[in-house]
């Protein structure tokens, strides 16, 4: 390892904010020495990672997800936690922009200075943003903060991507009746550890009370994640600040329930497990796809399986076949 | 192609049953030479092959499955349809039994001209069974078959793989109250295009429509799958032989709407493409998997990951470059 990497995993751990921004950007490059680095670093910081409640916060565009999470960070803050905020956002790799990159909407905890506020990486794939956050994550720990709120947009597999690398996963939900609410992507609710119904304030209040009955009703069908947790339906007012220590002290409940019985353990067990093989299995593929013969070949071959003339399986050993063969 | 694997082709085509019954022992076959024949048969049969409407049935063990089959799949035939009965039924490969093994479940299916009952193949991993219930379901669409039902026993993932193979997914629940539905597994009611309360006669009419309420309700909460389709909830009785033709006037709607927005041959057409592409990555995998070195280092690569020793990422990559430095 180099002695600029030793550097910077020492500075990271001693809580060097600029240190800590310099390691988090080294991570979120592409370029293959940038790459080699964050594989020393990580492998240097990992033995100070892991010490954190990480939690996935998800919900519609427009359902308040940065107010909520400055009000939920500046009372986490209050209590004398250190707070991460990370994102997963794949399209801010079309859009160019990020969820979480008008600081403006975090202006407390975007410069608290036991807060650390960090825009989705562009990337092009889920696949990429996904593992950056991840390894930003383990960068953030390693840095003494003990809370890692992970924000996603929820486009597409974003929610199951951040539900499989946090401890806890909320699901906000704006007051709405029950025909509205069928745009609710499909499985979201199931990877819901906590439902909140946020925005129950002012004359919402009624429709936020209805929103939660509904809902407990919806959650009764849904087999919960974690043996003795049944995810709980509240409402919360980010604006007025309602709520809130409510919610936490949920994420508490849940945190020291699934600790007690190991599952908590486990889970981050099988997480990183998984991520290893998904990750392996992805660089894989991206390899093959590289290969020039290949890329050139799929075309073809994907059409004819498209206009049912070949067999999946029979285009796949085509495929390989000349991967192996290389 | 030999000769062998071209005369099977043709009498398949000629809808020979014990050609059928052959060929779909050869597609279940994981010997290497009748792997190679099999791509050729699929190959020679894929353009007859897709004439048909693929169902998926799921649903807890108990619930009845075999008796709805057998009901619905005689109705069918005196429509003057012709039925193939596949199942995706992994445990089949820990138990050495399958989930139609059990023939007399479904004597009037088993012996009927019109139909063919195939057990679930004893296979060691999920993908590969479904993987030879692909392939089945093409050779008993080029036999002629225009019907093609998909059972499976609901576990782990067994249902997520007959959705992605299977044109509409039905799911038969039992007449129960609510709280005893808690331990439907998560996910599965999003993959229901048609859900059907099974046994409702006797003195479990009165349930049956009070479960029926519950989950109108409940879909109400999930996206559908399609447009222009909301899952219905229908209930029946396969021993009373009520409600079964309803279920198939259902069936023909969602067929008839799809069609019409072309969604249904898209879907075909995502399948197939997806279905490509897992077989490729499996492949793989399975071809990394079996790599000397690398079976010999990944055990003590995986303990340091579960024991967060290692970064999952660099675990990763140094399995790969194993892998690509043969």
């Amino acid at each position: 390892m180099t002695q600029a990497t030793k550097t910077l995993a020492d500075q990271v751990r001693q809580g060097d904010r600029r240190a800590l921004a310099k390691a988090i950007t080294l991570v979120e490059s592409t370029r293959d020495d940038h790459r080699q680095q964050t594989a020393e670093l990580l492998e240097t910081l990992i033995p100070d990672a892991g010490n954190s409640i990480r939690i996935g916060i998800s919900g519609a565009p427009g359902v308040g997800k940065s107010t909520f999470i400055e009000v939920l960070g500046s009372h986490l803050i209050q209590l004398g936690h250190s707070v991460a905020v990370l994102a997963v956002d794949p399209s801010s790799a079309v859009t160019g922009g990020s969820i979480l990159g008008d600081k403006t909407r975090m202006e407390t905890l975007a410069f608290a200075e036991k807060a650390f506020v960090r825009p989705s990486p562009a990337g092009s794939t889920l696949g990429g943003v996904a593992r950056r956050t991840r390894e930003s994550m383990l960068v953030c720990e390693a840095a003494g903060f003990d809370i890692i709120l992970v924000e996603t947009v929820g486009v597409g597999q974003s929610e199951t991507a951040v539900a499989d690398m946090t401890d806890m996963f909320l699901l906000l939900l704006l007051p709405a009746g029950g025909d509205e609410l069928q745009g609710i992507k499909r499985g979201i609710m199931e990877l819901a550890d906590l439902i909140l119904v946020n925005k129950a304030d002012g004359d919402q209040v009624a429709l936020a009370a209805l929103t939660m009955g509904d809902y407990r009703s919806a959650v009764q069908f849904l087999a919960s994640r974690f043996d003795d947790w049944q995810t709980p339906v509240m409402s919360c007012s980010s604006i007025n600040d309602e709520g809130i220590v409510e919610v936490w002290g949920q994420v508490d409940a849940f945190k020291e329930i699934l600790s007690k019985t190991g599952q908590l353990q486990q889970r981050r067990a099988e997480q990183a497990k998984a991520w290893m093989w998904s990750e392996m299995t992805e660089s894989l593929v991206a390899d093959l796809k590289a290969d020039e013969r290949i890329r050139s070949l799929v075309p073809d071959i994907e059409s004819a399986v498209l206009a049912g003339e070949l067999p999946a399986t029979v285009a796949a050993q085509r495929v390989l076949n000349l991967y192996k063969d290389r």
